[in-house]
């Protein structure tokens, strides 16, 4: 049987520049799953179901939730989003980590299901920066795009109980220590004890 | 005042390859520095007294372990070898980081005395490639090589108690994950608090 995955969970504020650096975080790790989220909004231009979201009917999210099958969800902007515990747990099973991009109260909601998930939260390099990036998005009015704001000034108070805190100002530094913190954390003791057992068994065979 | 900074302790096995490692880390790493440990051994060929050891004298070691100057000292093979405290906490209170190259035994002295300090194990392959690592150093009779070898088998078991752990079958692979280590524990939330504490600054300005 395969030692259990890790699980990295990432969350930010909109407009902190998380998806740039999950979409560099994949590529440079190919061992390294991106789990799908659900949700119950309409996909965006460019958007791809089953890749960026599995978009489903807000029926259907809300039977999904009675069924128990989310380890979390949360309604925001009066859209669902949730992540399916199944597929979390089938992908941590076989032996391959998983990338989770989660909005801070859905983060909090895993923190005590998933032992050994490792949670860092982005931050932007200044709130200045973050209405300037999401003004340049394009694609929300300016009443949305103030309610992003407020919202995002309250969730950054959520990063203190992170494990880890990327800021990106620059995208290319932010990306590299997302890496680094992967690859570090599978150089935990506590996650090579396959790899030191077969160390040990040969000190007891020379002894 | 700036905030403390972070101490990495790295031990390992006689022929796991910590020196080398050490030395690619810190080359690639400028902003880490290295603390020169003190021996009451002499010199061997190509050693530097001042950047590989502080070499003093046996009945010097003694005076300064009186006096309680090392935060760890250990004695192995009839030789002395101690870590000065009060430069240690000298490099860290300036915000440096700094890297210890400490055996297993005077790492678990440390331990209890650096709080915050991260300890790093590394691991050779295998049994065989230990013994063959010990054999082709060349400055050694068979009889110290058995010795060296028996202890790193009892050594290798103190694994276990270490934040990470890095299995040198490849140097460049296991440089890559040192470097790794040190980036990820500089983005532990608990170690950013002054970044962060900017951040919600502007938040309470904008409220």
């Amino acid at each position: 049987m395969p030692d259990q995955g890790l699980c990295i969970i990432i969350s930010a504020p909109s407009g902190a520049g998380k998806s740039s650096i999950c979409r560099r975080l994949l590529a440079a790790c190919p061992e390294l799953e991106f789990s799908v989220s659900y949700t119950s909004r309409t996909p965006r231009p460019n958007e791809v179901n089953g890749k960026d979201y599995h978009f489903i009917s807000r029926d259907d999210f809300q039977r999904r939730i009675d069924q128990g099958e989310f380890i979390e969800w949360v309604e925001n902007y009066s859209h669902f989003y949730g992540t399916s515990g199944k597929a979390v747990h089938d992908v941590l099973g076989r032996g391959k980590d998983l990338l989770l991009d989660v909005e801070p109260r859905g983060a909090k909601a895993i923190r005590g299901k998933l032992k050994g998930g490792i949670f860092v939260f982005v931050l932007p390099p200044s709130l200045d920066e973050l209405l300037n990036r999401l003004q340049k998005r394009g694609h929300e009015s300016p009443e949305a795009i103030q309610k992003r704001f407020t919202q995002a000034e309250s969730e950054l108070m959520e990063v203190l109980w992170y494990d880890y805190a990327v800021m990106n100002e620059d995208l290319e530094t932010a990306v590299q220590q997302m890496i680094a913190i992967y690859r570090a954390e599978k150089c935990r003791t506590s996650r090579l004890h396959g790899k030191i057992d077969l160390l040990f068994h040969q000190v007891r065979k020379c002894s």
